[in-house]
Order: C-alpha cells, then sequence, then structure tokens
C-alpha cells in the first residue's frame, strides 16, 4: 500500500455483522463465513489486536458486538456484555505486545443499541479500561438519523473530553456539523467517494445529482463556489454526459470533487472551534445546507 | 472536454463498421443503426467534415469504407471506390468551411483490404488530392498481423514522405517499432489503457500478466527498469490483489505505467531517429521484446 500517513482499521466487528454470511457469537470470539470465499473464520479479540499489530495500523479497534437495528433489550444487553469483555481482552493483548519501535493506540467503542441506560453502561465499563481513544459504535445500522443522534447525546457526557471521540460511520455532511456540536473529534465514511460514484455531489448547499435532465446543457461547474480543480475545468453537461456513458473518468471527477468538499468541510470545522465561533458556524452551515434527510447506506 | 492539447477524430467509416448493428452504403452515405440508442443515422462525407469543424478537431477524418476481413474481391473494390468518392467530397466540403480562427488538417485513408493493387490504386487516387496528410485503414480488423503488414508495405511506396503518414488503429510495442522501420510517422492505440484494465503490463521484454501466480508474493515492481511512478511505489503482489478484488485503483495503476511505456517507447524512438540510428535501435529492441503475437483487438 505505501502509504506513509495515519492509518485506522476496523476490528472487523462491524463487518462481520454487515457482510458476513452467518455469524455465531461466544465468549470466546466470532465465528462467521467469509463472504469472499466462503470459508469459515474464527476471530478472537487478541488475534484482532495481533493481526493490527501486524499491519502497523496507528488506530486500532478492538473486536466488538454490533447490534442490529432493531434489536431487542436482550441482544442489546449481550452486545454490551460481551464488548465489555473483549474491550479487557483486547487492552491485556494490546499491553503485552507493546513495541517501542512503533507506537499504536487502542479505541474501545461503544455499544448500547438505542437504549439509553445500556449506553451508559458500556460507556463507564470502557472509561474504566481507559483506551486511547473512545469511539460510539453500533450506530449507521439502518436506524433513523432521530435514533443515531439520540444514542450519540446517551453516549458523549461519558467519555472523556482529552481523548479522542469518534462516530463511527458517520456521515452526510449536516450529521458531521452536527455531531461536531456534540464534542465529536474524529468521523469515517465512504460518501464522498460512493456517491461520486453514482454522480452525486456535495455542496454547501446540499446535493447535485449531476444525471439529472435539468444537467444536460449545462456549461456551470458542479458548485460555482468551489475551488476544486475539476470545478475550474469541467461543466455539468461534460460530467453527466461521462457518467452516463459509464466512462469511470465521470465518477473519478465526482469523487474528487466530493473529498475536496469534504476536507474543506473538515479544515472550515476546525477553524471555526479555534476561533471559539462554532456554535454560529454550525446554524450557519446547516441554514444553507438542505438535507435531503436521506438514509444512506 | 477541456483539453489544450492537439485533437484526432475518427470519422465513423470504422465504427460503423465494427459497432453499429446495420449498414447500408449507397454512393450518397451510410445509414446504420447506433448501438447506443437503436436510432438510425445518416451519415454523408459532408457531414463528417461539418460535425469535425464544429468539433475543432486538429486532425480530422474523412467518412471512409472499411471493407471487413476476410471480403471479397468485389467488396474490397466497392470499398476503394466509394473511399475515393468520399474522399474527393470531403476536400471540396473542407475547403468550403475554411476560416482564419481555426487551422484545421484533413486526411485521407487508403484501403483495399489484403489486395496489393487494390491498396495502389487507393493510394494513388488520394495523393492525387493532395491530402495534408495520409492514412492507411482497413487494418486491424482481425486479420493476421502477417497480412496487416503487407497491406502497410503494398501502401507506404505510394504516400509521399514530406507528409504524416499514419497506421490506424496499431498497436503492440513491437508492431510500432517495426511500423516506423517502414516509415510510419503516427498511429492511434486503446492498448495500453485496455490492457492495463486487464491487468497486463508491458516492458522492453515482453508482457507482464500481473494476474498470474507467481506475482502473488512478488515484492517486485512491474518491471525493474522502468522509472514510472507506479514502478517506484507498488510492488507486483499489491498490485495483483487489486485487480483480483476489482479494485479500479489496480486497473489505474497499470494502466499509468503502460501510458508511460509507450509515451517513452516514442521518446526513444524519435531519438533512435534522430540520432541516425534506427536500423539497430529496432533490432534491439525486436531482440529483447518477446512478442506472444497474440491477435489483441
Amino acid at each position: 500500500m505505501n502509504w506513509d500517513r495515519p492509518t485506522l482499521t476496523d476490528s472487523g466487528g462491524y463487518q462481520v455483522f454487515s457482510l458476513a454470511k452467518f455469524r455465531k457469537l461466544s465468549d470466546e470470539g466470532v465465528k462467521f463465513q467469509s463472504h469472499h470465499d466462503g470459508s469459515y473464520q474464527f476471530f478472537t479479540p487478541e488475534f484482532v489486536v495481533d493481526i493490527q499489530r501486524a499491519f502497523g495500523t496507528d488506530m486500532m479497534m478492538p473486536l466488538d458486538v454490533c447490534a442490529p437495528y432493531p434489536c431487542s433489550r436482550e441482544e442489546a444487553e449481550e452486545s454490551v456484555r460481551l464488548t465489555t469483555l473483549w474491550a479487557r481482552r483486547s487492552k491485556d493483548q494490546f499491553l503485552k505486545t507493546q513495541s517501542n519501535d512503533r507506537k499504536q493506540f487502542l479505541f474501545s467503542i461503544v455499544q448500547g443499541a438505542t437504549h439509553k441506560d445500556l449506553r451508559e453502561q458500556s460507556a463507564k465499563e470502557l472509561v474504566a479500561l481507559d483506551s486511547d481513544a473512545y469511539a460510539v459504535g453500533g450506530v449507521s445500522v439502518g436506524e433513523p438519523v432521530k435514533d443515531m443522534f439520540e444514542a450519540l447525546e446517551w453516549t458523549m457526557p461519558f467519555l472523556p473530553e482529552n481523548k479522542p471521540r469518534y462516530f463511527m460511520g458517520i456521515g452526510l455532511p449536516d450529521q458531521i456539523v452536527k455531531a461536531v456540536g456534540e464534542g465529536v473529534d474524529m468521523f469515517d465514511t465512504c460518501l464522498p467517494t460512493r456517491m461520486g460514484r453514482h454522480g452525486t455531489a456535495f455542496t454547501k448547499t446540499g446535493r447535485v445529482i449531476l444525471k439529472n435532465a435539468e444537467n444536460e446543457k449545462s456549461q456551470m461547474p458542479i458548485d460555482d463556489q468551489c475551488q476544486c480543480k475539476v470545478c475550474a475545468t469541467y461543466s455539468r453537461a461534460y460530467i453527466r454526459h461521462l457518467l452516463r456513458c459509464k466512462e469511470t473518468f465521470g465518477m473519478t471527477l465526482v469523487s474528487y470533487h466530493n473529498l475536496y468538499f469534504y476536507i474543506n468541510l473538515m479544515k472550515d470545522i476546525r477553524r471555526a472551534i479555534e476561533e471559539d465561533n462554532y456554535q454560529s458556524f454550525q446554524e450557519e452551515f446547516l441554514r444553507k445546507y438542505r438535507s435531503e434527510l436521506v438514509e444512506v447506506k
């Protein structure tokens, strides 16, 4: 891969939940069938730490249990119980395998589905383990946006402000802006490139669906306020033509614009925080941004 | 498109032959059914000049008739007759529509299939029209490489040395080197990117099939003699992994390497010509390059 900047790797907990054909949980670990080759795999918290040590990952996630949406109270309780048990074993393995060659960091992941008391319990149990950083997990699994933000609000008060707090798998620009307002420091999302491949571009006033007929002859850039090289060079009509012909260059152009948009959104967010101006930045951003409130998986 | 370097556009003659569902020729033009939307289209030589004037193309091709391989003597004769007739009409239209705003150039395209006398006849008829440049067409249509080079050898003696001579749709690196030895100045080919998308890389010693099992754990670059940034950064094993996962980045990396290879091949060719050293360059290149003599369409 030859990537010399920071890397974060997920543990497989979410992937086993969302991609594998079969998942059998026990205190020891999780058995599942690979969607790649049908092979059976057994992951333990220790193995997942070891493999991320081998990768040389900077930010490591422990194996967790992501409950589905919707799920029963019992399933949510069990996901919290196993996630805490495994977080403890992950931390032990992490301490046992520390080296001076490379400093790595181990997160822990709060679960608890859409239950306020379970979110609190999970957060407190994990904070007692003194992780390097904390993630809010079990979100972006199909629940309404309102439930996702409730899970965040129920969790954040119990996570220490002096350590990174990470909202996993989020999200759309307005969701990021709101979550930063709740104290979140870190995000991950595939949306800039996935939406880019499908021809949807982000702007400060909302999304542009490039394939729409209204763009057929538009000589406008994707966003006339944008400084990126795609907006400086190509018209909506040309990009729409590429997308309709399934020329991969069209997907590349929209993805490039979207990454530029997200990177600049995060720069704007950092600047507003530094200038102690976040509340008015957030209000202004949300006023201009027309979220379609579409659930994007 | 916003491309500020030279552009060449084909006339549609070859595309109608190879892509359309239906083709009906008359002295007036060609009727065909679009493979995009099933619509019926009628192209005349005058329309094809006009549309390339509108594009602002630097190098324009006239509408020609590309005979299939194999074809009857009668089909070959008819393709020469119509191609000459249309070349004349194209030239008339080209002269009528000349503007001082933008200098454009009109080629003509030699046909004649695999018949020596027809190649000579076609070339002489077109040279009499005093085109800006000449193309050898009706090649790369499924014929054996030997026949393709015979068509070239039968044509080149009748094309003026002081005008560009263009071998259409060629080709593999060793074919380009041989054709330059015959006096060809220009080529067009999709092979660097098409082969790149399929995971085949070009080197001075032949092709590398990256998906082959032998590359599974290879820490070598595609080509350890290559100075491109792909070869400086990524191993064969990593690129093979990307290709097998159908990550488009893998196709991008191999395409990048292949374009670098072709651009440098053409630089080497120009240098050898300038140093009046082409014969020994060609022998040395062909000695090292293991052509698989595979017909690549």
